[in-house]
């Protein structure tokens, strides 16, 4: 059996090294680790190779494969990606509140990290480094276990990180890889409470809701995304066209891309033929209720219940035309994923109560659920995007992959 | 089956209407609630005495029976809780930050209730009104599931509040109470991740356990303490003695009680006999290590390595003499449950090594661990004492009963 319980107290004791870390240490172990990839380039692609070569052997697709191959190119955009999170404010240590009781007590509330974090990706091995940076600035340790496909990948490049990080002198297991890549390894994974914090999924719906329903460690789910695009009584046509084509089309295999389409019943008939025109360049497949149809004509294929709570990562739009705001809102709050919706409108009022009646992450008011994503937001980083309303919500940067505690200053206070 | 999916689907419409409600309506509600408990006390008790006298059958000893017992008395304390919830400050939509990017885009991140919040509680039945009144102050919808021994009880208080619910125009289903005490709906209970935004279990460390481990609702771990007090050899005795006192026997069956003594090698032939001297007087227990027992003699009973990691809710005391702060430190990591522990010393670069080192809530620097506590912190309120990292640590007062979202505003921008 793997052992998973050593590598749980290898990231127990390094989570405590971590944790006391200084900024500019963390800097110089993350400055050295993309050197080290660069220096690396022909021991990662010769792993990454063997994946390939295997992903060809059992007919993996096209995409598929592209998304698993580096190149000197990819590699650089990973040691890239390690320099742009040094320049990020380190969150650690920061006093987010700091206040006196009557009784002379004084307290701090100071971030720290988290600890040990698990992470269960799949497919793209740049999550590998990605996920280190993210971790190792915010003082935690992680457990990565990637996807079979990307395996050799993988432990290439955590070969190079690690060697890094000992190069600095850094515990090398703040960053440790699980190598067995067999289903009920990952199992146990979710159940390795004793040691790790918190469990984040990456990747797909079943993914995520596999490790949901067999975790034991708190998990921050992310990435489901069913959004919505409601184009009120009140909207502009040319930012109705243009944010509805840009969230649907723009790239259809995100999270924040739009799947369904809500439209006041009263523009309808002047909208609809236009949106359509404009996804048509796209071949954008709708799927519609009678008044969609009706409208737009024998195009529009019925949609079904399901096709409402779906998250088509394709070209393919639900629609459904309503009579009011409120009946948007409630549709919204049956079908969607939490993560990110738009009311198009120019009437504030209207707008208001969708933003509060709405019950996600991320509510628009004439904009694209796009932007729905740590970068855009101004982060500098992203390690997903939660769709809970637990610890964080929406995109998660830096000081999401933190805690808390309390430091508690007194002078010989006892309680009467 | 008892119809949790009814309860379920129920909650998830009241949380709407709860989530929208304004502060006076909330506190207006709060307050109709507290008379309505003053008028019923006839209905309540006789409810009361029905668990009473069940208990009493079932030949449940009479300190748990006192904990049952509801008297007018105790049931103004529940009406005088709501009114203290009245005068808290609401903390649902406040803008807890504002951000402008370069595209334009505005943010507001924006507080909002979780949602529906599920309580697994055990034993005093005045948990339910006030959980409900936490909950209903920071707009979520409640659901219920009290212990066997208080069903009647509870049924009673339910029934009072959402009669007072009614009164006042608002959707009653923001209070629920599983009615059915059947261990097999519990587990049910736990599963129902659809409708449920998160679950907190109230009472023993099984009950946590049990939760933790059924749960696909995400769960907020509370209130199990196996809290230490490390006496540094910098320590001032009067100070020591004075906290270890109070923190051990001032109250022993809280979570925040202490359970273990970590005492500096320079120090304990010196402290340990004044320390032991005080603790006569409440006859407790004492368990210690070998340097402990040469220095006190026989009335010290050898400590095992479960003694450690025990949470004895009892007047016994496990001791360990250490050798320097960062063994104390190691020991607490090792065997603390993450709540609270304190350091004596006059020595501050001692007592900071400390505070950064411990992995727990609340480290505390010469004062008594009994102040881990909601209201000790000047939260007016506590749901409970956070043992996780995710979402919240330590005391939990309204704000910890929040997440938020992100509510954004646009002009027609679009993503590149």
């Amino acid at each position: 059996m793997y052992d998973l319980n050593g590598m749980g107290e290898r990231a127990v004791a390094a989570k405590f090294d971590a944790g006391l870390l200084k900024t500019e240490k963390k800097n110089e172990v993350l400055k050295t680790c993309a050197e080290g990839l660069k220096a690396s380039y022909s021991e990662i692609i010769s792993a990454n190779d063997r994946d390939i070569e295997k992903a060809k052997e059992n007919g993996v697709p096209e995409g598929m494969q592209d998304r698993l191959r580096l190149t000197e190119s990819r590699i650089d955009a990973m040691a890239e990606g390690l320099l742009e999170i040094v320049k990020l404010p380190d969150p650690i240590g920061e006093v987010m509140e700091e206040f006196e009781r009557p009784n002379g007590l004084r307290l701090k509330k100071v971030r720290v990290p988290l600890g040990v974090i698990g992470i269960i990706f799949e497919s793209r091995p740049n999550v590998t480094a990605d996920a280190f940076g993210l971790t190792f600035k915010t003082g935690n340790a992680v457990i990565l276990k990637g996807g079979k496909e990307a395996i050799n990948s993988n432990i290439a490049i955590v070969r190079v990180l690690r060697k890094a990080l000992e190069d600095c002198g850094v515990n090398p297991d703040v960053l440790q890889l699980i190598e067995d890549t067999d289903r009920e390894t990952t199992t146990r994974f979710m159940k390795l409470k004793e040691y790790v914090d918190v469990l984040i999924p990456r990747g797909g719906a079943g993914l995520i809701k596999a490790v949901v329903e067999n975790s034991s460690i708190p998990v921050i789910e992310t990435g489901t995304g069913n959004c919505h695009i409601y184009i009120d009584r009140d909207a502009d046509l040319d930012k109705s066209v243009k944010i509805l084509f840009n969230a649907k089309t723009q790239r259809i295999s995100v999270c924040n891309a739009a799947e369904s389409l809500l439209i006041h019943k009263d523009v309808a008939e002047e909208f609809l033929p236009v949106l359509k025109k404009a996804l048509d360049e796209k071949n954008v497949e709708l799927r519609g209720d009678e008044t969609s149809k009706r409208i737009l004509g024998d195009c529009v294929i019925p949609a079904t219940e399901e096709d409402y709570g779906r998250e088509y990562l394709d070209y393919i739009l639900s629609i459904k035309t309503v009579s009011s705001v409120e009946e948007a809102i409630a549709h919204i709050n049956r079908y969607n994923t939490h993560h990110s919706e738009c009311i198009v409108t120019e009437n504030m009022e209207t707008a208001e109560k969708f933003l509060d009646g709405v019950d996600s992450a991320c509510v628009y008011v004439n904009a694209s659920t796009r932007f729905t994503d740590g970068f855009e937001f101004g982060f500098g980083a992203e390690i997903g995007i939660s769709t809970q309303k637990l610890h964080a919500r929406g995109p998660m940067g830096l000081k999401e992959l933190t805690s808390y505690k309390y430091k508690i200053y007194g002078n010989g206070q006892v309680r009467g």
